[in-house]
């Protein structure tokens, strides 16, 4: 159901194919005839989701559009050790020039889509969604968050333009919660929701009672968490955010918040373990 | 003694402002006065080894050219818990808004010296020098390349264009190791290097005889590796590679290699913890 | 208040003096040695809100950052005929070089902010906020919805990813209002808003049922409007749209509903007219 | 017989998709499947000449480029309301991210086009040809230069540097008129003109004398401006300029000058209106 | 009097730097500390005429701000073996590293500039000046044409887009010259010249027939051009073009041409030897 | 077997399309039809080696992907006056419009490729590799090495981020061939190559006693170079540099250095003589 439009990643896959390729590929110049073909196959290594293979597929037809791709597992699909998730046909340069940078997204992304879907999992059977932060790599935050996405999560703000998220910063500096929250509501259209970060239940009061659309819990502990729920109780969406990591969203999830986000999904999830296998083409 | 120059940051970091801040600040425009001032101070929050403050400093000054900044920390000095790391003064607004995107480039580059700083301890007492890979993230090799010599680390090819790697692959399609090894001497000028990557020793014994400058061996065992160690006796550079990780490290140098290249450093190296605290400027 | 951080519109004025300048100002190349200095100001010719001082101010000193710049008015302050606007002393080549185009968007910007403050002053005492939309000209909508923020009038959607509008095309696609509603809500964080764009009030009620945040009346006639304001009760967020100018504002805003928004603000606002007076500077 | 290379437009249409996309189309990822099919006509509601059916077409393509386009009215044809200008037939999802963009495109640059031929018409039977003047959208300045031609009028200048224009401020610092010609003369190749902008019949002869190509009447009454274009006899080009709208292009024409000159056309005429009608596809 | 604004060249200093440094600069790097200070020279090692001091300039500025720089010699002035052409004093590592760039951009500059003021010379005492062509290096058109005038030549057409020049190819495609004459009469506006390219008598009268402002004279022989003088007798500019080099432009400019081409001034003109001499600064 | 892929070049051709075809192709669009198709070819006027038929062939696809192209000669290979290199048909303009730049590569390339060839030919029957320098054409590195490579050359450094170059000026401050080799030992990981450029005997011996892999012999007399292959004995790769074109490779190369470099081939060589003849298509 998932897919990105090109227009999203191709600038960021063009950057990391010159990043990696620069003056050219010396040893593929040197070692590969242009004229020679090759089979190549991306073979899973590990269990996990897959995401990013229209991206894969990209950075190999940006070296050649000639190349004859085939793809074996769709996004959002799982895959296990031995599965072969793309196959390619044609050059042989154009494929060896590409392989680095078509591994590092996918395997990259397919992490962050594995970890989601075990933190989707784990919420199973509760009111809460699991999302991500802005916690992401710098230059890769839209594939990252299509890749929570093809695992089953939700987005949270895209960035600083999307949504009003007052942190415990913004309420030093503005004087309080309450002054935060309606300036805040004096400033934004209609269409655009505001967020305040709580610490303890008075703020979390202080929060709904201002006119907040969604409360963030943040580092609390589970039971707070849950009485922090109670006390809101439907006057706003809450979530719980801080450390959060697929070990713990059940515990998390069974407190009735509406919301897990996770920075680790972005920030820390391990990649999935894939590799490119080659064969000559017989002429 | 380690500086990069802003040339090789600029575009990457007022990229990732543009990716964080989208059309604006929503929360800093709407609750914070253009002319409130702050102070603000990022904080390591666990031990580690420092990289990336000019690049975080330069996100502050990207967005306010006036903000008075001071480098406590610098690039390869050890920090501790609680210990100041930059300490900021000026416009709230600029320092709120520059404040994610620059903790995540000075979060993923102190925690990559870390790591790297980890692993040439682990080595110390032996010939083997820690070099990284090209398993980075897209966009950020430049910086993460910079990390890993802050960290004490030493860096192995920039790209596919600095020096030439003869792997599997190419030696597939190119019909064999001395084949490869000829082709890119008859192409190379005098300033690159070649390295075979390897599985056996029967390899590494060609590889050697081809001319090759230095081997790597692939995931071999240690007992293979000193064997292989042996075997070329001083006609080439030995790299050992293939899942090192910090733990295994002395184990591996141990074997008398000269080079051990660990991926683990840019892929997976956890983030080192810190944050902005700001308080508000009295007028 | 407001402000427009830099980074959101340095490019588009880079851009807009390259277009301009091309290979070079032939004109004051030949004409005006480098050396020579001048006063300059720019002077309202007619009555309205000023906005894009800044962006004005940032092209003269793009050209040359000697020069110096006294603003006179601020954004979102009146101007009549003959004030000064901005008073600039410097190179006479720089500033005759960027006149063209640092008045190209200050006349656009102010003509935008003097339109939102008239339709702004026009619903005033009914609890109608003001809103812009989508039909901004290319390249140039954060300026243009900076510009209505500075005239009084709030922001809707600043593009396709912060919130989602379902209009008619999408419920032909979709299969229906209550389908979309509900296939926006389980793909969407909770972060983010749904509005649903309606013609009659049979759709309205089934918006509001659906969920919607927010709904849209498309071209209703006042009677139809207030009508739907009754049905949907507070249910949601009530949006007139459709051919509204500042003439019309007051008779839609009686009507009750909670948001206005004017197309014409960015694609028809007339700019407002301004010009740049130069006098030698004596040695 | 006009038609723009798609190297001038290209990059200012995806800056365009980029801007209104964002992070990504959520109204149309969560409500449309990726593999549902449309059709889309857009179709004229007003009476015009159609420009930049090309650039519309482009904006789409860039979304998909399986989409079949068929292009109905050509840019310089005119249409009535109800009349089909583009069809177009593929994924639902590209015709309704691109739609906008395409939109605002199209609009804008029939408007001109409409505006232009108006004005052209009304000089018919005189000597005087149309032109636009500087007075662009900042960044679409090739494409509303086109849109004029379009409606059949010519181009004034593209930018500064193509020919030189001594306006008023360049005269108060060169230091008059026949100085400032003498500097222009001695600076240019043989391939560019000089014109100079007057505001007396005084200065109209000084010009001349000084060896102007052209000389821009600024702001004269058609009396003035009859009596220069005796005066001048032939010796120069003679253009109008200055508050010059399609009702009194013909009064000006009357005056017997070379050319008419209308910042109007590219900043203030009102854009023609179009709609996108999209039908599902049946499977 | 000439001076480049930093706009036109910018950009193209910046892209050559990041071309040279790639990832880096590993000598400087590796062998100087970051706060060694130096003093270095550019020093001329010939005779010639200098362009670009400021474009030099800015490549050292760019690599470090804080560099003292003192310009010695300016644009325009003549240079002698052992001459100081720039001083420049600040950290050592920013000197070294924009080295490269800036001798290169400031050696073929005064090369050209050098080898137009030749051919300025050589016409002396003839009506002719010296004009460059479009046969410049791709990218360094600006730069190129700048030193020219530097060298006191004049520009003839900056692009294919201020100014028609109808060629050999035109007119076989257009069918004709008078054809093609009247074609480009119709589409231009005021303010842009014809030219057109001949190779016959027959031609030469044709085009002054047909209306062309210009008449290029397309390798000629110096009877044929005297001829070609005589019979345009004023009613157009004569321009001689094809092969010509500063050996004989004194026996073209005698022939009574208006102007004489010679795309060797940027193609082939020899640079200018310059080089950079570093001394360390004592502490 | 050389080819250099289109990620490494087509923006250089891009920027060059955009640098002379600027805001339209006036001659072209004025006098040819858009439907009007013609048939062109490329032919050589001097005898050489092609380099960059590729690049020149996108630089047509560029404007029309519907040309067809026919390649003649391929790179490498040797033309003679008369040759058809390229053949080209399709629409009229778009071959006119390209015209300009796609020569300007190729004239410049083949230039390049065919001084190249002749200094290898001039070695022959040494030991001596032809190799490059760094003193390129601002931009157009990538292309100007791979000509080089086309004419039978090898390449030196890419840029300053490949390998180490320890200069004089390196020298002076960092205190030391010694010091300065040491220092980028101990900096650089396995795979780069240190080198150092000398100007006596003392500093041959001292460069390869501290390790250096390749020394740099700078403007030595013949007889001295001789004197250095000997002192050197194999222990290090040695280059002669300084002031060498074709006709004195072959002295140098009877010195017995390894490598022979000149800067001549990229700042020097004379562009190739090439030229477009277009005729029109029959209906």
């Amino acid at each position: 159901m998932n897919r990105l439009h090109p227009l999203l990643y191709e600038e960021v896959v063009d950057r990391a194919l010159r990043e990696d390729i620069g003056r050219g590929d010396l040893s593929t110049e040197a070692t590969i005839p242009p004229d020679r073909l090759a089979r190549a196959r991306i073979v899973a290594k590990a269990q996990g989701i897959l995401a990013g293979i229209d991206v894969a597929a990209y950075a190999f037809r940006r070296m050649d559009p000639a190349l004859q791709l085939e793809v074996v597992v769709h996004d959002g699909e799982a895959v296990a050790p031995g599965d072969d998730v793309l196959r390619i046909r044609g050059a042989a340069r154009a494929i060896l020039s590409a392989e680095r940078v078509a591994l590092n997204f996918l395997q990259r992304l397919s992490g962050i889509a594995t970890a989601a879907s075990q933190a989707v999992r784990a919420a199973q059977g509760t009111r809460a969604i699991i999302v991500d932060t802005r916690k992401t790599t710098p230059g890769l935050r839209v594939l990252e968050k299509y890749a929570v996405r093809v695992g089953g999560g939700r987005n949270h703000r895209f960035g600083l333009d999307d949504a009003v998220m007052i942190k415990e910063n913004h309420i030093a500096v503005a004087g309080g919660i309450t002054q935060a929250v309606q300036a805040a509501r004096a400033y934004l259209g209609h269409m655009h929701k505001i967020q305040v970060e709580v610490e303890t239940l008075a703020q979390v009061e202080e929060a709904v009672a201002a006119g907040a659309d969604a409360i963030l819990l943040d580092n609390m502990d589970l039971e707070t968490m849950a009485e922090a729920v109670r006390l809101v109780a439907g006057r706003a969406i809450v979530e719980a955010s801080g450390g959060i990591r697929p070990e713990n969203v059940a515990d998390v999830a069974r407190t009735g918040v509406d919301v897990i986000s996770l920075g680790w999904l972005t920030h820390s999830a391990p990649a999935l373990d894939l590799s490119l296998l080659v064969t000559v083409e017989r002429a």
